[in-house]
């Protein structure tokens, strides 16, 4: 049991963006800094402006930002939003060939239990993620000033392109 | 997030062991029941028997049983000891090259989420699974006498060897 990349890589990024809440930040720099694909990282972006977390800008001077105060990003939501398939076992989706689907129990204490994780997530926002100490901007080496306004944006066709 | 088709079948076999207490049940026969691959089962069946849920014996007249009552297996203990990776993220396991993984905070919400689903599934045993009403033999189409004792079983030799 595991959480997929693409929610993987939107809690990272949403974290980045957190960070550095004084100026928009390019995929490539997040990509970059995380080592991570940048194409797959575009795609989450995508999805995370279409689903008004993250505030996209194209053409130079451009980039991203957090839409909203970190403490208005609850994880069970961006858990909720972003994971592709939260179907447990497959006879949670509908077309279940398992002979068991109109009697099964295990199927409600799985849902329950699901609800149990997603509930606890709820308890967190991007701002308790973010502290307030200064180490998750040092690990990621925000605390040096960045010239972004100094270099051209990369444009973030994709993200912006599908609002 | 899903749980792996290999727990999917561990705890669909531990229902069917349950649901038929009366006599030893062959791997043959849950496979064809349930229309699922015989030799991934094995596999499942080998896991649960070294890990104590099943009792299996080789040879005619042999096949599997639970080897504790259904109300003393726990869901939470199943998943905990059937599923192969409970690390929801990477940064789970060792190894791990986020840059973040020093500071981290959201491996700590997750892991609490985590723990807050196994929770509740500690809260309901193979037992509650069956129920009392008949629904799931009926289902499984094990309310007929079934001739078992008067067919040779299938000998077990991958589950029972390595006990």
């Amino acid at each position: 049991m595991n959480i997929t990349q693409h929610t993987d890589y939107a809690l990272r990024l949403l974290m980045y963006l957190g960070a550095c809440p004084e100026r928009r930040v390019t995929i490539r720099e997040v990509a970059e800094r995380f080592e991570i694909s940048r194409s797959h990282l575009m795609k989450v972006v995508t999805e995370l402006v279409a689903k008004g977390f993250v505030d996209g800008v194209r053409g130079k001077g451009g980039g991203l930002m957090l839409a909203r105060s970190p403490a208005a990003i609850g994880l069970g939501e961006v858990v909720r939003q972003m994971e592709p398939c939260l179907e447990l076992l497959e006879c949670f989706g509908t077309g279940s060939r398992c002979l068991l689907d109109s009697v099964c129990r295990l199927k409600g204490a799985l849902g329950q239990a699901l609800q149990a994780f997603l509930a606890e997530l709820d308890r967190t926002t991007l701002a308790d993620l973010l502290g307030h100490d200064g180490q998750l901007q040092r690990a990621l080496g925000l605390d040096e000033p960045h010239p972004a306004s100094g270099r051209p944006a990369i444009p973030i066709r994709t993200a912006a392109g599908r609002r």
